[in-house]
C-alpha cells in the first residue's frame, strides 16, 4: 500500500526529537519535549481540556473497535473508581488467530530499519501527546488518579518514558553499522576481505502486560522498547484499566498503517472476567518478550514459567526511608507528607516505613523524640490534606476494594499516629476517598515485623521506631535485600550517616533519595534523568531504563561474503 | 597497599588501545592488538616459541599454587590429548571458604570506577599476551589443538575476544554519566534542582564454567565482561583443560594485586573427579552470573536451575552448509574441506550437514551430480590431509575418547564417502589422530533425520541428500529453528536463491557466511567485527559479543539530593 506517511517525512519531523533524547540520556540533565502545562494543549491540532473531556465521555457505553483479525468477543467491565461505569466493550481475541495475524508485518517492520522505526514511534508518541486530555480523563477513570496527576503521570511523563525506551533502543541498534568492510592483511600476501552485512532482528511478539495504577506510564517503557526493537506487540491491559492503552494501540495501529506498516504489529487481547488470559499468553511460544508491572506472586510465576520470553518484571517492594536527623525539620516534613499522600500511597515508590530512632533525633528545630516526629509528621500530612477540595486533588481515589480493606486492617497492626479520614467528592460522591493513616511500630518486636516488612500497598505508612541509625541502615539492608525496594530515602546532616546510607543502597542495588525537603519527592522520577527501580533487588528485574532493557529485544545477524 | 601499578600509569599505557577497540567494535574493520604471528614474540618482555615451552614443561608435575583462601585440597588430572600426563595439581576450593572471601575486595573495585576497571583488565591481557607462546602449549595439551591453533586461537584470537568484551563493557558503564545536575523550570517560580550521581554496581561472584576445547577463547568473553563490569570471577574450568585458566587466573590476581585491588577477585576453583563441582556452585546464592560453553543438557540445566543469576550459554547446535550452486567450485571445495578438517571438527563452528539436491549443481566446472559434489569434496578433503605432517598441523588431536567413538559410530549412519584415517604423529605417538568422516544420507527419509538432525560433534560431516534448493532452505530452517546453529554457509550463484536464504537466516536468527571460496571459513569469526553465534537460536543465548552481553552485569545506582 502507498504510505500517506513517507520516512523521510517522519525523519525530518522526529529526527531533531530523537537527537534531543539521545543526547538527554547521555547527559541526565531535565528535558521533555511534552508540555506539562494543561493549558499547553489545545492548538496545532491538539485536544484542548475541554475537548479531551467531550472525546472521553463520547467513548464511554461503546464498542471500541480495533479491526483486529481473530476478534471472538466483545468484553469489558470498567468502573471508574470514581464511580461511573464505563459501559466501554473491546476485542477479546481467539489467539490461535490474532498471534499469527501480528508476525505478518514483522519482515517489512524489521528491513524499515532503525530509524524509521524509531521515527514511527515518535509519531504514535505525537498523536498520543495531541490528545493528552482525552488520556487524562481515561487514565483518571480507570486508575483513581486525581486529574491532575492523571494528566501529568498519565500524559507526557508517561510519552517521556515511552520516547526515552525508544531512543534507548535506537542507540542499541545503532552500535553496529548495517555494513562494514574487513580486510585482513597477510603479509606479502594478498589481503583477505569480507564484506559484512548487519541486521537488527526481532525476537518475535512482546506481550506487555498492563497494571490497574498507572497503565500508560508503566506500560509505555515496555511497549516501545519492543516495537522500536521490531517485535510486534500485543497489550494485555489490566480489566480494570483498558481504555488508557486501547486508545494507545488504536492511534499506533492508525500510524502503522498510515506510514505503509502492518497494523496488527500492534493488538490489544482483553480477557474475560477471571480469565487469566496473561497466563495463557505468556507461555505461548510466539510471546518471546515479557513486560509486566504488578504483584510479587504474578511477576515471580512469570520469571519462572515464561521461560521462552525475556522476562522484565517490576513487582512489590517495601519503600524505607531513614529518618535520622535533619537541617530543615519542617521541609522534610512538609515533603514526607506529600509523598505519603500523593495519589493515596498507591504509587510502588510511595515510603511504607519510616525508620525514626526510638531516643528522637537532632533537628534544626531542636531535639525531637520520637513521638514528636510521627506527632509531627501527622500534623504536616493533617495540614496538607485539611482542605477537602486540595485533599481531593492529591489523594484521588482508591484504586479497588483491596486497597481500601487494607488500610481498614492497618490500624489495627498498631498504635494509629494518624488516622485515616473519609472525605467525599462533591463531583463524585461514589468514589472512596481517603487520608494516609500512619501507624507506630516497634522495630525491636517480632510481631511488629510480620506489618512491617510486607508490602501494604495503599495509603498506610508504618513509623517504625529504631534502636539507632546504624540500627535503621541495618533494617532497611535487610528490607531492600529480603523484599526489595523501589526508593530508598534518607534524612541526615551527619556526612558519616549519609555515607553509610550511600554504601548500604550501592550494595543492595536500591535508588536513594537524600534530603529532599523541597519539590522532588522521593516517589517521583523524571525520564531521560532518573531510573525507575535498579533491576537488582527484588523489587524489579528491570530499570526505566537503560541498557539493559532494551539490548536484549532483539538479536543481531550478519551476513558475510568474499569481497 | 601501596599499588606498584597506579590507576594513571595503566591508563596512559592501555587507554590508546582501549580507545582503538572502542573505535572497531563500532566500525567492525579488521584490527587486532595481539600479533598472529609465532615470530612476532620473543622481545620487549614476552616470551619466545623456546621460552613458551620450557615455561609450560616447568610447571608439568608441580602444584598450581595460587594462594587462595579457602583451598582444602590439591586435584587435577590433565592429560594431554598427545599423550602426555601433565601432572600437576590445583586448589580446590571449600566453597564456604572462598566465596565469601571473594565479595571482600568488591567495594574497591566498585569505587576504582569503569575507566579504571578496564584499563585494569587490559594489563591482565596485555601480561597473557607476553606470554602467548606459554598459553599456546598450555592450550595445546589440554584441547588437543595442533600447536599454530593452539597459538593463535589460544592466544592473539582469545586475547582479542577478552578485550572485546572490556570494550564493551566500558561502553556500557559510561552511557550514564558520573555525575548530572538536574535543572527543572517551574515558571515563575525559582527552578527546582538537583544533584545525582550515578554508580556501576555488580551483581556478584560471576561464575566462568569453561569447556575443554576453547578454554581461554570461550572462557575470557564472559570472564572479562563480568570483572570489567566490577564482579569477582570465579574459574571453573574442564576438569581435562584447567592449565590454560589457572594461567589465567594467576595472572590476573598478580596483576589485581600490583594495582592494589584484592588478588581474590578472581579465583580458580578445579574439582575433584566425578564431583560435579559446577552444579553446586551455579545455584549459591552468592554467584549472580554464569558463563557456560558446552552441552546443551547442561546448558539448558543452567537456565532452569540457577534462577538466582543471570546464564550466559554457548550450547550445542547443527551447523548447516547449503550447497546449491558455485561459480568456484574448486575453492568451494578447498574451502569446504579446510572446515571440516581445522581441529577435526571439533569447533561449535563446524559444519556437519552438507545439504546438497540429489539432482546436482551447477558449477564453473560444468554440471555437478550429488555423488560427484561428494566425491570431489572428499578427493578435496583426501588433498588437503594426504601429507601427515600438514593433516597433523591441521586436525590436532581428538580432544576425548567420546569423539573417537561418535567418530567410528558415525560410519554406520550411511554409506561412507569418505572414510576417516588414523594419522601417526611421529612427536606424539599416543595422539589420537583422525581424518573426518563424510557419510551420505537421504533427506528425505525419516531414519536419517535421527541422524543429522543431532549434534554429532568431531569430525563428522552429513553430506544430505536434498529434492532442491529450496527443499534445503526448509531443512536449514528447520535445523536452525529445531536445533539451533552457531554458523551456516551457503553456496550459491543466484541473487534469489541468495535472498531465500538471507531471508531464512534473519528469521531464524542465524549467522551466514555466502560463498566463501578463499582464506576465510565458516567456522572462524573475528573479534571487534564478527559475532559469534546469535543469542537468538537454540545453540546459544547470548552472542560473543554485543551490547546484551554486558549490559545486565551490573545495574547503575543513583544517588540524588537537593541543589
Amino acid at each position: 500500500m502507498a504510505a500517506e506517511l513517507t520516512a523521510p517525512q517522519l525523519i525530518a519531523k522526529h529526527r531533531p526529537t530523537l537527537d534531543q533524547a539521545l543526547e538527554t540520556i547521555r547527559t541526565r540533565a531535565y528535558w521533555s519535549p511534552h508540555p506539562e502545562h494543561p493549558k499547553a494543549y489545545g492548538e496545532n491540532g491538539s485536544l484542548s481540556l475541554p475537548e479531551g473531556k467531550a472525546a472521553f465521555d463520547a467513548l464511554q457505553g461503546t464498542r471500541f473497535d480495533l479491526d483486529q483479525p481473530g476478534t471472538d468477543d466483545w468484553v469489558g467491565g470498567e468502573v471508574s473508581p470514581y464511580g461511573p461505569e464505563l459501559g466501554i466493550t473491546y476485542p477479546h481475541p481467539d489467539i490461535d488467530t490474532l498471534l499469527p495475524a501480528m508476525r505478518t508485518g514483522m519482515r517489512a517492520w524489521r528491513d524499515a530499519g532503525a530509524e524509521v522505526r524509531a521515527v514511527v514511534c515518535l509519531e504514535i508518541l505525537s498523536r498520543i501527546s495531541a490528545r493528552t486530555h482525552e488520556f487524562a480523563h481515561a487514565v483518571m477513570h480507570t486508575s483513581g488518579q486525581a486529574f491532575m496527576m492523571a494528566f501529568q503521570a498519565g500524559g507526557p511523563h508517561a510519552q517521556d518514558r515511552g520516547l526515552e525506551a525508544v531512543a534507548y533502543a535506537y542507540v542499541e541498534q545503532s552500535r553496529t553499522p548495517d555494513a562494514a568492510e574487513w580486510t585482513k592483511p597477510q603479509g606479502k600476501r594478498d589481503p583477505i576481505a569480507l564484506n559484512k552485512r548487519f541486521t537488527p532482528v526481532a525476537r518475535g511478539i512482546s506481550l506487555m502486560i498492563g497494571c490497574n495504577t498507572f497503565p500508560t506510564w508503566n506500560g509505555y517503557p515496555g511497549l516501545f522498547a519492543s516495537l522500536a526493537t521490531g517485535n510486534p506487540v500485543l497489550v494485555k491491559p489490566h480489566p480494570r484499566a483498558v481504555l488508557p492503552l486501547a486508545l494507545t494501540v488504536r492511534i499506533a495501529r492508525e500510524v502503522l498503517a498510515e506510514a505503509g506498516f502492518d497494523p496488527n504489529l500492534v493488538c490489544l487481547a482483553v480477557e474475560r472476567p477471571g480469565e487469566g488470559i496473561a497466563k495463557t499468553l505468556a507461555v505461548r511460544p510466539e510471546i518471546k518478550l515479557i513486560d509486566y508491572t504488578g504483584s510479587t506472586s504474578f511477576g515471580d510465576w512469570l520469571e519462572a514459567n515464561a521461560r521462552q520470553a525475556q522476562v522484565y518484571t517490576e513487582k512489590a517492594g517495601v519503600n524505607t526511608v531513614v529518618v535520622e536527623s535533619t537541617d530543615d525539620y519542617k521541609g522534610m516534613l512538609a515533603n514526607l507528607a506529600f509523598s505519603l499522600s500523593l495519589y493515596s500511597g498507591q504509587m510502588c515508590t510511595t515510603p511504607q516505613n519510616l525508620l525514626i530512632p526510638r531516643d528522637g533525633i537532632q533537628t534544626d528545630a531542636g531535639a525531637k523524640s520520637y513521638d514528636d516526629v510521627v506527632a509531627d509528621l501527622a500534623a504536616s500530612v493533617n495540614g496538607l490534606l485539611g482542605d477537602d477540595a486540595r485533599a481531593n486533588g492529591i489523594l484521588g481515589a482508591l484504586v479497588n476494594p483491596d486497597v481500601k480493606s487494607r488500610l481498614e486492617a492497618a490500624a489495627g497492626l498498631g498504635e494509629v499516629a494518624l488516622p485515616s479520614r473519609e472525605i467525599t467528592n462533591p463531583e463524585f460522591p461514589d468514589a472512596v476517598v481517603r487520608t494516609p493513616v500512619i501507624v507506630k511500630l516497634d522495630g525491636a518486636k517480632p510481631d511488629a515485623e510480620a506489618a512491617y516488612l510486607s508490602e501494604c500497598f495503599g495509603p498506610v505508612s508504618f513509623a517504625v521506631a529504631v534502636d539507632s541509625g546504624e540500627d535503621a541502615v541495618e533494617l532497611l539492608r535487610r528490607t531492600v535485600r529480603d523484599k526489595g525496594a523501589m526508593t530508598v530515602g534518607a534524612y541526615t546532616t551527619s556526612e558519616e550517616f549519609s555515607a553509610t546510607v550511600e554504601e548500604t543502597c550501592l550494595e543492595e542495588c536500591a535508588q536513594l533519595s537524600l534530603n529532599l525537603t523541597g519539590g522532588v519527592y522521593v516517589n517521583q522520577t523524571a525520564a531521560f534523568s532518573d531510573f525507575h527501580g535498579s533491576g537488582g533487588n527484588p523489587a524489579a528485574n528491570a530499570a526505566l531504563c537503560d541498557g539493559a532493557f532494551v539490548a536484549n529485544r532483539f538479536r543481531v545477524v550478519e551476513i558475510r561474503k568474499d569481497a
